[in-house]
């Protein structure tokens, strides 16, 4: 543990053009999150002078009316009190679990699927691994993550952990505020965007027993998928995925460790979560 | 960095009767977690086979229909579409913002205050001290946390820690599914429950520099309070607060991490959150 005031010793990891897009650590966290980790605190207290600030990255969205849904209504607001009139201010929200920043858990596809509220705590924080497939979405909007993807991510930046969370970052986040763009949908109302493939989460699941996928589109099938192949594969492995993640440029291939703050909404069958990274 | 394959040789810490109350973290998340955080990977090297899984603890409630609120409406769900009929399941929520356990922002109570959304993400990772006033809200509903509580925390626990989250543990999260009883609203409707005195919040702002306050109750004041002195001296600093905080009692005093994983609720006056407690 470490002593009483060792984290006003914390300091601002300020490091050069990256800092204004990253979150960084001020106060007390970066030590308290040392303590929290038994034996690591003690082999810290030599070095304390030299500790850096961790850094905090938000993979979350605003969730706001209207953000684009895969299907039902978006998410509506209306306030219900103010400060001018009853002295404090709140509003109320009416949307579906599919909404914004968000975690299917197994019950979304799976009958008899764990929900939202049976995901045990130690679930919810794992190490991130980030697939880049930017430069292929960029030219085809229906592209998959593949095995290929997987091993070339490997190949630069070593094994995927067990217990990790992969992330497929296809550059689509920064559509988000484009229903039509992020949904691109062709005059058959069919939609292209990228996601999973059902081979490259076969891999995952059976080679390197993974927690859970997110992809920063829709849908963690590719937007043309009829079959929710990826769907059914993940969740019926008890397994989570994310989708409408954020920020994934910002965020290094590997290292990092996300804590998936999702609400624990009764009977839910996922919902909106905040996705904080670490690292 | 961890080594790729380490997070294999994490086990779990099973410690006793306290087990079945505590989530343990299994996977990678201890040593992803580990990696996080600047020049403490690289000391736990050599010590890998002796590392300690860290605790996870969940520090939220379901987030119900029908949950207590402080005023309005509580939560409502109903079932949009299920696996027999549509191949899928989930449901729609509607619900106030300060419903479940949740975050008050300083929008809140304070014009022009910031709300949810402008909170940066390195606020939302704050070190716990956990002050315990069971035995006297046992006999005293009306019961606020002093600055004699924080003098005794401080005399056995050590110093609050600058950028702290000070939770408090009154014993009243054992009443919410009474709603009656966690209201424990008298014949002229004023509500009867623990919250923090404003000397307290006072010196805890002053003096320690803290990041915000939680309780296991509805509200921040104690529920007699008809003037909110510590939502508007809290808010009005600029800090949050987070209500109807859970499992405080499976929380150790202090050595905890907790991330405040609030929804960014856009234009939202607070909201639901998860919170996780690592350590």
């Amino acid at each position: 543990m470490c002593l009483p005031g060792t984290i006003e010793a914390v300091r601002e990891d300020l490091e050069g053009p990256g800092v204004s897009r990253r979150a960084l650590l001020a106060g007390g966290g970066a030590a308290a999150l040392a303590a929290a980790l038994p034996g690591t605190a003690e082999a810290m207290a030599p070095r304390r002078s030299r500790r850096r600030s961790t850094r905090v990255t938000d993979l979350t969205h605003t969730f706001r009316a209207g953000f684009p849904v895969y299907s039902g209504n978006p998410p509506a607001r209306k306030t219900l009190v103010s400060i001018e009139k009853n002295g404090f201010y709140a509003q109320e929200w009416t949307f579906g679990e599919h909404s914004g920043t968000h975690m299917d858990a197994p019950g979304h596809f799976v009958a008899g699927g764990r929900l939202v509220t049976k995901l045990r705590p130690q679930e919810l924080l794992a190490p991130a691994a980030v697939i880049d497939i930017r430069a292929r979405a960029a030219s085809n909007p229906d592209a998959a993550v593949t095995p290929d993807d997987l091993r070339a991510y490997e190949r630069r930046h070593g094994r995927i952990p067990k217990g990790a969370l992969v992330l497929m970052n296809s550059g689509w986040a920064a559509k988000v505020n484009d229903p039509a763009a992020f949904k691109n949908a062709d005059a058959g109302g069919t939609y292209h965007f990228p996601g999973f493939g059902l081979e490259a989460v076969d891999f995952l699941l059976r080679r390197r027993a993974i927690r859970g996928i997110g992809v920063d589109t829709m849908s963690l099938d590719p937007g043309n998928s009829k079959t929710f192949d990826v769907h059914k594969r993940l969740l019926g492995a008890d397994r989570y995925g994310l989708e409408n993640v954020a920020n994934l440029s910002k965020l290094r291939p590997r290292g990092a460790t996300v804590s998936v703050g999702v609400i624990p909404w009764e009977e839910g069958s996922g919902g909106p979560c905040r996705l904080l990274a670490f690292g």
